[in-house]
């Protein structure tokens, strides 16, 4: 709750004065995080433990890579590879990218652009989109959540599945974890937004969930932060001090529930929560357009386990910068220790 | 999400231009409830079942009463009838009282404050602070949520237990139901609030919800709103359409999780939920007050299924009124039908 001059640099100066905006007497803004003298991150190369110990580092700069998506799969890879480049450049440790970013955000779009994808302590990968980010963890030393790709998977009958699916790479470029949206966007709002994702898309099986030098950070993809289980899940089992949610929403639902969404899932859970969205390409209104289009929501977003916007942006293109300070986690869970206060004689949550 | 013009009027002067100060720009003050055309409450008076049917009504005029509490349990007491009165006048089919309004929210005051309360199914108490609301019930014929008063229970060893309860009246005065906080409110935030209700009070032990023509009704107090996992057992097992929390937040948690954690049930949950706090009374410094003083963060507030503001008020004293209309609650759940998407191969939340 502390006010302090606000240490958050927004790389593009279309996210320069985005959250400035927005009122902080409404408690909407309280960049309250403390600055990271520096990152840690590279001296810890060559760990080959991820695990969290006593060496884990209290601090770590994240970049929300908010860009233009196209129904040009080549232009699409050179704007990530851009915005990698640009996220390291400002210091970051762990870059996020938008959820569906080497694709139109369309069901019927998705066979088209699927990729087959590499599986967790996997180093090469055949995906021209996977191969990108792998050289890319490389090349800057940093950690990367890849937004999410559609995935193509042969089953048991020779048929084709697709999966919405997020690969998170470590900075030797190994895959270190893999998430299929569980939860797939079917919704039909009169008078808003009707999207049926499971037209194309099949759902994921698991909970997912990787091992940083900051701790354990937890993973969904977009609509899996509606479902507050999965996110109590991650924070109750597997001690996750931040979520990352790739996410797409849309004009109806991303004014009302977008950073909602994340503030309560910050405060139920006490920890960080971020959620990288592709910045809003308005309606070409082409008729003759291969695809639908999207409109997305943008407001790439971080909050702290305090339910504080600690730096966002509008729906133009930019990077949003944070610095996660660990600190923060353990403090309001000390002084609000609602974990273990929880009645487990009265009800039970539990992953299956 | 539609704008209309505003239908909810707020009794006192106060705070009839409390809400108008919220900008309705940022979404969070949205009133889009319909105009109720008349309560319809007034007929079910000699309904015997109160169960939810056929012919449950779709609309209900709530008031949040919001009023000083100080150590005289008589002028409280006053206070409390005058306020019921006003919020029938007001049109209100159900009015909410606030936690603790009988009693110093202070732990060392809760035995002196105590009184023996009446079970499920009693029409007559001895305690004075029930009297009063089962005669208001019955004489203004409103369904009535009392707030909470420190309730003493002489236990099994001739040992007195202190609880922090609920009662609810129908308008026929009768108690329908009764709660027990379920989680204590104990925490330490450094430079902020230390408070431990435990030092006096024993926990209840059970979740508590009620049937009325306008559906199922689910009920918690205060610091009971942190705790997911009671809310959408609520929403889950017992289909409850809204939620109520007579509570008192303080001056750190106030203004940072007061009416997020409201809004994040809301969109969690599907579902109305309201507050009704004490107004705030400044700290008078008398040292040689018999009891601590604690700092109420007020802002009595009810909150769409859509996480919407509908209404408010700031610190002061006043009533909030609000239209609930259940058809909001069914479109909400139409439209994104996150009840019949939970991933249940995936996780299991159970009352126990």
């Amino acid at each position: 709750m502390r006010l302090a001059t606000r240490p958050v640099a927004l790389w593009f100066s279309a996210a320069t004065t985005a959250s400035a905006f927005l009122p902080t007497s409404l408690g909407l803004v309280h960049p309250s995080i403390g600055v990271v003298s520096r990152s840690r991150f590279g001296a810890l190369k060559q760990k080959t433990s991820l695990r969290m110990s006593s060496s884990s580092t209290n601090s770590m700069k994240v970049a929300l890579c908010q860009f233009h998506v196209t129904s040009d799969k080549e232009a699409n890879h050179s704007t990530a590879k851009s915005y990698l480049e640009k996220a390291k450049a400002g210091g970051a440790d762990l870059v996020v990218l938008p959820e569906i970013w080497n694709s139109p955000y369309a069901t019927a779009a998705f066979p088209e652009y699927a990729e087959t994808l590499p599986q967790v302590g996997d180093k090469e990968s055949e995906s021209s989109s996977t191969k990108l980010l792998l050289d890319a963890a490389k090349e800057h030393n940093v950690w990367i959540v890849g937004g999410s790709i559609p995935e193509v998977v042969k089953d048991d009958n020779g048929e084709n599945k697709i999966y919405n699916t997020c690969l998170v790479l470590n900075p030797e470029g190994e895959v270190v974890a893999k998430h299929r949206k569980v939860h797939l966007f079917d919704i039909d709002v009169p008078g808003g937004i009707t999207f049926f994702e499971s037209e194309t898309l099949s759902p994921g099986e698991g909970m997912t969930h990787f091992s940083t030098p900051f701790g354990e950070i937890g993973l969904g993809i977009c609509y899996d932060i509606r479902f507050p289980e999965y996110a109590m899940l991650l924070r109750q089992k597997y001690n996750c001090v931040a979520l990352i949610y790739p996410g797409a929403f849309n004009l109806t639902t991303g004014p009302a529930h977008w950073e909602l969404l994340q503030r309560g899932r910050a405060v139920d859970n006490q920890c960080y929560v971020m959620m990288a969205s592709p910045a809003r390409t308005e309606d070409p209104k082409d008729e003759n357009a291969k695809y639908p289009h999207y409109t997305a929501w943008g407001h790439s977003t971080v909050v702290s386990p305090w339910g504080e916007v600690i730096s966002t942006i509008d729906e133009k293109e930019g990077i949003v910068f944070a610095d996660l300070d660990l600190a923060k986690v353990e403090e309001m869970r000390a002084g609000i220790p609602i974990e273990n206060q929880k009645r487990e004689d009265m009800y039970s949550l539990k992953e299956l």
